[in-house]
């Protein structure tokens, strides 16, 4: 197998201690090692003489592809390293196909063979970021690739808060709190909460009230080029959580702004040829498989 | 294998076109003529000598349990064949679980002897009548095991109506129409309409508008006895059509009355030991099968 | 005006901070006293000589009936003081019609009238007891008007758990959570995360999964005297919070078990005659207020 | 007031026998026509010496602007007349705000003058084309500003379908049909269907089921340049009728395709200055008018 030029130096992205990386995390160094790659990863990841260890923040920088074993939560582990730069990305499950990790270890020797052959599709996906602006003007930003989400930290207690979208005032809610979803993370919480599933090429975000007290307070889809603006309703008692992709960005307080706009940055996924989103939507969300038996058509259930 | 006395004669119901059909009903009938059971069907629904041929509106009142083998479909026909009387119902699947056809057809054997050495849990379904009322006072009346439904017949037009409990007015609704399901119904189109799943042996039903044009035009679940009133909003261009267990009960005209309330009648069905509706749920619902990889949790997901 | 020999001692309840209960409160005081009956309330409630205070466990061994003024949380609030006893309990809104606080400020003097001249329809509503049972047996119960609500504490992360009804597993849930409601409460938080309106005379109560992951996961109505049982699966960083009526009532750790049921008490409302509470849903939810113009009926909107 | 040059010519439309349209339409010509514009209407309309008869047919290749009065229903009619030119449509409502109408009849006079003074804003919408092909290849074409839905037509029996989207396949579907919405009619039927609200500057279609059997068969947000194709499931008793902005299309067969693309054609929305699509949301659905006491914050709402 000839070498890809592009794909030189490959940089592996896992968790260790998860037995269902390891052996699809071995098959790999063994494939891209003997095709001629050199094989990165952080310290700890993968304890051998053919990985070259290099530390985690300096991964993206010297690689030409990154590759993340694991779940959709690993993916976007990966998908943070690799925002500063130009890297793709390129997803292997652990058995169990995912929206970002859409090659299965029984696939890696074909699909990584097809992949560093230069046979492969590339898409762009959006990134948003997410700034929380304090009444002095101080900021702490972070950079999401499926969705930043505002909710309360009390349980028991509703929040209230305000929304704008390119400095018009939309709306405001009570309830549980707000996502903004990209088309990467509507299917993520997104969905859970009665957004839509959004097509992963536009560039558009979705803002979903979570658990809303008005009911007909429902998702919004907007150009990802407006800036979305949410501050808390003050109230002695109100106290909110900002996550970024499910980790904690910080508190949102009363007279803080939460000011979320497209990024700058997008994340580069490589999928091997035959990559289908609306399969993977079919089988995640087992379209096809339904099988309750709803006896309002007595001609093709039964009757007599 | 003793005969257990209540079920002397067996009833058999299937449609005679479906092969799916066929071969379990060879077998159980097999099984209960050798058995010594008396086995009657209706004309051209099992063809051979040891199968009495009864006329279908006679099954029931001959007959001490019916079997009916198929889907739900088959299930509410034959339930509309058992209203009348007695006898109770226990229904065989064709390979794929029904919430009323419990029975699978390689259980056929097992599941009979025990049923019909006394071995089994009997319970009893709500009914409902619906009765269509023209201004002149004449009815039609239909009996639901599932569910009465209020659909517009044109498309593209939104059905106006008001609905009223109890002889109290409740709201006048706008949309495709209107749905009443039974606490077995509720797992049917009412469930598709955003109605919840009911225990089966509550004695309620449920109200759920179908597509209302008010978001918070919510389900309403109420006491069985409760009659519920249904009148079209006039409108010169009104055409609305009332079924029953999904077969056309006629159309409900501006100045007609659409009343529902709780049947005299009621079903009883029979299940061998072991019948767990929650274990239907899980099966027909997909639960416990998800596999959304959702990305926002990446302590479980992966993440390093 | 006689007075109604079965309201003599009436006690108060209300916020002394909220200056929307101040001006109700003394109308109320004043057609009380000027009718001869004995107020009673808190101190600190209503600071004059009129109003004979007493500690607030003491209100409802003391009273005949309990005036709450205020919304629906302050009727929370008396419904949990009048729990332990027969005293039933009638509500003053503060200009908003209430779900529980039917009676408007300006109808205080009418309606007080026909109330305590004996005038009156009275409802008894299913209350629940919630109690988390530690792996050592130890258990602490509160009691719930409206809802038991299960939620995640951290953000970010989804909760696992499981339920049983009447000993009888239905389903490992992945979600923010779970809410139990009584009909009362199904009007409150449930009907935000999509749960049925239910008549509040039935004795059944509603689950609720909050935002699940499986979409499938829908609300399940069943029989008031079905206790729940809801175990958290053991995940090293599971954190749950159990509220009642929107009080923390404690953490629900991996071990634990919450443990829901109907309680022994039930509180009893009073309400005006004209008592309507399709009427009260209607105001609430904006029923017939809809002028969304949907432009799917060119013959009813226009069209030429 | 001088006359602006792009608006010479001004055609009328409407419904003559509106009651509520008539004021506004007399309003509106004599504002028009003492401004110096040349107003002209289709026979019927308007029947005074001022106001020219045009064939309906010729109104919009004769007219600088459109304007329509009535609800989003005669907007919608109005804009199938402005489809095949350049000529910009602008709305007067009856008295009710609507999506599309946004002019109240009392700022006709204020509003008119800005707008003809060339203070105004333009926006384009999005059209879609309609088409169903049978199998000999013969189609019918009609143009969307709403929403094309497919639905059945015998109630009672749902129907099976698959769809394509930029010829992939995505799903077979079962249940009462398929709506594919504009963001201009994401606020119509697509929202009573648990569609998101989509800006309306979006170049984005999106696909509603409704009411789907299965539960995860949800809205998906896709490119409006992306074709999307619609087959019905062959069963003998399929009958499906396809309608477009509410007007039926024609019968959909087992064997005709369905075929959804962007049209070429677009609309030129004019509103006077101020117009707010956020505003117009906030009043169509009620936002911020919430009154629903939920009882689950005592300390808002009142807890002692």
């Amino acid at each position: 197998m000839s070498m890809n030029k592009h794909f030189k130096t490959i940089a592996l992205v896992g968790r260790e201690d998860d037995p269902r990386v390891t052996e699809p995390m071995t098959r790999l160094v063994n494939h891209l090692t003997s095709a001629g790659h050199d094989v990165i990863a952080a310290p700890g990841i993968f304890q051998e003489t053919r990985v070259r260890q290099v530390a985690e923040d300096n991964l993206a920088s010297q690689a030409d592809l990154l590759i993340a074993v694991g779940g959709d939560g690993t993916m976007l582990y990966a998908a943070g390293l690799a925002q500063n730069g130009e890297v793709p990305l390129l997803g292997i499950n652990r058995g169990r196909l995912g929206f970002l990790a859409d090659i299965s270890p029984d696939e890696i020797e074909n699909s990584l063979t097809q992949v560093l052959n230069g046979d492969y599709t590339q898409e762009s996906r959006l990134l948003l970021d997410a700034r929380i602006v304090d009444p002095d003007g101080n900021a702490r930003t972070s950079v999401a690739l499926n969705d930043i989400v505002l909710q309360k930290r009390d349980t028991g207690r509703m929040l209230d808060f305000e929304t704008a979208i390119a400095g018009r005032y939309v709306n405001t809610h009570s309830g549980d709190g707000l996502i903004v979803a990209t088309p990467t993370g509507s299917t993520a919480y997104s969905l859970s909460c009665g957004g839509p599933i959004i097509e992963p090429a536009l560039d558009v975000v979705v803002i979903v009230p979570v658990c809303p007290h008005t009911l007909s307070d429902r998702p919004i889809v907007i150009p990802a080029d407006c800036e979305i603006e949410v501050k808390l309703i003050a109230r002695t008692d109100s106290k909110a959580e900002v996550t970024v992709d499910g980790q904690s960005h910080g508190e949102l307080s009363a007279g803080d702004r939460l000011l979320i706009s497209r990024s700058d940055q997008r994340i580069t996924l490589i999928h091997p040829p035959g990559y289908d989103y609306y399969e993977i939507l079919r089988s995640k969300l087992h379209w096809g498989l339904d099988n309750r038996s709803h006896g309002i058509d007595p001609a093709s259930e039964g009757g007599n």
